[in-house]
């Protein structure tokens, strides 16, 4: 029992980690995991992500309702001017992407730190009009920034943003200037709509708690990206696709003797389970079939592992049932698109920072900092000071 | 009302902004607000301040208890050794300088988010032996890369760190490149040995609630910075000295009239008051004294306005006393050390960054992610998503 459990269960107060404890109110969505259910606003996500595109469930978050066709071209147009990053963060990157290696994240992290002073981005507080202009920014900067980094990294000239593109084609087309198929981009469409937001995660919450001191959209989300890294986040779809090389490479092809050979060390089944909903992910459904409608043998082979690995896991855990996770899905989308595995999580991040910057003004609007306290346990003071001859 | 205040007590689950809410254990310190005390482990914070060295309370922080002269002596050689740049780094510090400008919390910020990948710093939960190493790192190296951006912006080479001086004293040097004034080095210690740590601030929160993702200390230290400079984060010892010009400006010289204009005005006291202290800041007290032996025409001046300002205040509101608080103060020792104004909040940066190290490190040691939950309150989902001619 670490200490935080026994304060938490001492003092009767909140449970550890905060876990469960309504931080805030929100009008941006919320995940019923119970009912394997999540929207954004009154919109079943799921629904959105078959029906719409990314910069309608874009301008969702930022206006929060729908957009006539009118107004979805108008939004694309404003957004799509965005893309194009100042000379001084451009010039940058080439030193950045050396700087970072493979660290992608940790390269828009640094690009954003200076695309918010170059931007001239002021604090929420003092500047509260600037919040969905910054934001803006911020969302279409990323990734410009991004593709340009995974390029650098190969000893590739960026390819620049496009403004006759939706944010997916553009996306696709940045990473290798071919004009992008139309089956990829209504694929990626889907996946980016599913990946905007789910409920209080550790990098919304990091982002909000910046936004409640106050400060610009970009200190928000640079912020946010340090929680987004951390292996305890979640979101890996590049990790949990290694499951499908790891039965080849490991275990012969069989993902029955993959799966027992992982238990029986004691060892997590990647692309496996989730913490919130305990039945099906319903972006799990939702992904199979966007993959499913890709075609090609990946998507196929990954719906008998599928099967498989939840078969073996039913029969050797029939007490702990585990489903596929969005993580295992969303990289056979990706590898579909022709995506790169270094840049599945960046992807993620390109729609994730849309749900970041929504909460981030949604935060900053309440004007109320965020600032709980902590127990001390420690020897008690006061002690005198021991002299120290220098 | 606020939509919080109506969930906070509707829930009645926490006050909203968690206020008073024990979100973990800590044995780092403790701000005893009803008391005017506060400490750091067992010891009193002011104590420290009046007896230890910068580098000693660093020492505490790090090994939770206080050097002997020959571990203080090998502390010192192994973080004077970390002040230096990775080439990578320092090569950008013009570019960074250029590109932030007079925002030089975001340049440090930048040069952070690049220092962590250039060290290979880990994920904490990955690699938990790094924890300790990384963190010596990002704190020697924050008061170069500050002092480096500060002359750089002025047309300046940067003076790069000295392995031969005491953390404080090399600050001063890094600044003008001149021999730091022993009394300035002596004033400096008891300032930064005052401001390492000072509860559940929300930027040290903001570094915990990273470092429970298992990320790592570059990535945390980075975040921090974004709500540490939030206009409600506090700790803006440059404005608060602004009241002693503005008394001049705008009154003539008087601080009673200057004190009843911004009342009448319904304008802040700068650089009066406190959050947590109701009666007086224990920091005011020490860093008054520290001023007065740093002699000169402003501490007395300040002293003489202080005690005025507080007399008005006493008359005009009766029933809200208010205090100088240690912003007052800080930024009077920091102008009799020779330190630029633009350099006031940076320097508070020094110090704190040792504080946001140690709770990084007790935080990433519980792995357990920190998790609140939001309520959702916006318009009942699902309702069919409509259909978009395209």
């Amino acid at each position: 029992m670490t200490s935080t459990d026994s304060i938490g269960a001492a003092a009767g107060q909140v449970p550890p980690g905060l876990r469960g404890v309504a931080v805030t109110s929100t009008r941006i969505g919320d995940v019923r995991g119970d009912e394997g259910f999540y929207h954004y606003s009154r919109y079943s996500a799921v629904d959105l992500a078959r029906t719409r595109t990314f910069d309608d469930v874009w301008f969702l978050f930022v206006h929060g309702r729908l957009p006539d066709a009118g107004e979805a071209a108008e939004f694309a147009a404003a957004t799509a001017e965005r893309r194009a990053l100042p000379d001084a963060v451009a010039a940058q990157l080439p030193a950045i992407a050396d700087a970072c290696g493979p660290d992608l994240l940790a390269g828009l992290r640094t690009a954003l730190s200076l695309l918010g002073p170059q931007h001239g981005m002021r604090p929420l507080w003092d500047d509260p009009a600037a919040g969905t202009r910054d934001a803006a920014t911020v969302c279409a900067a990323t990734p410009t920034v991004l593709a340009a980094l995974h390029r650098l990294r190969h000893g590739l000239d960026p390819v620049g943003p496009r403004t006759d593109l939706s944010s997916a084609a553009n996306w696709l087309w940045m990473l290798d200037g071919a004009e992008p198929a139309p089956a990829h981009v209504r694929a990626l469409d889907a996946y980016l709509v599913a990946t905007v937001d789910h409920g209080f995660n550790a990098s919304t919450f990091t982002a909000r708690v910046v936004a409640s001191t106050g400060a610009d959209v970009a200190s928000c989300v640079v912020a946010a990206l340090g929680a987004f890294a951390g292996p305890l986040h979640g979101g890996a779809p590049d990790r949990a696709l290694e499951s499908l090389d790891a039965i080849d490479r490991d275990a012969g092809g069989s993902p029955e003797r993959w799966v027992a050979d992982r238990l029986a060390a004691g060892m997590r089944i990647m692309g496996f389970g989730h913490a919130v909903y305990r039945g099906p992910d319903p972006r799990s459904a939702l992904l199979r079939e966007v993959a499913a409608e890709l075609g090609g043998p990946l998507p196929a082979r990954a719906a008998d592992v599928e099967r498989r690995v939840a078969a073996t896991l039913a029969e050797l855990r029939p007490d702990h049932p585990l489903f596929a996770n969005v993580e295992f899905h969303a990289g056979v989308v990706m590898e579909g698109c022709g995506i790169p595995r270094s840049m599945f999580t960046p992807t993620f991040a390109v729609s994730r920072v849309v749900g970041w910057c929504a909460h981030v003004l949604e935060q900053a609007a309440q004007r109320r900092l965020i600032r709980p306290s902590a127990v001390y346990d420690g020897p008690p003071p006061p002690e005198p000071v021991p002299a120290r001859g220098r």
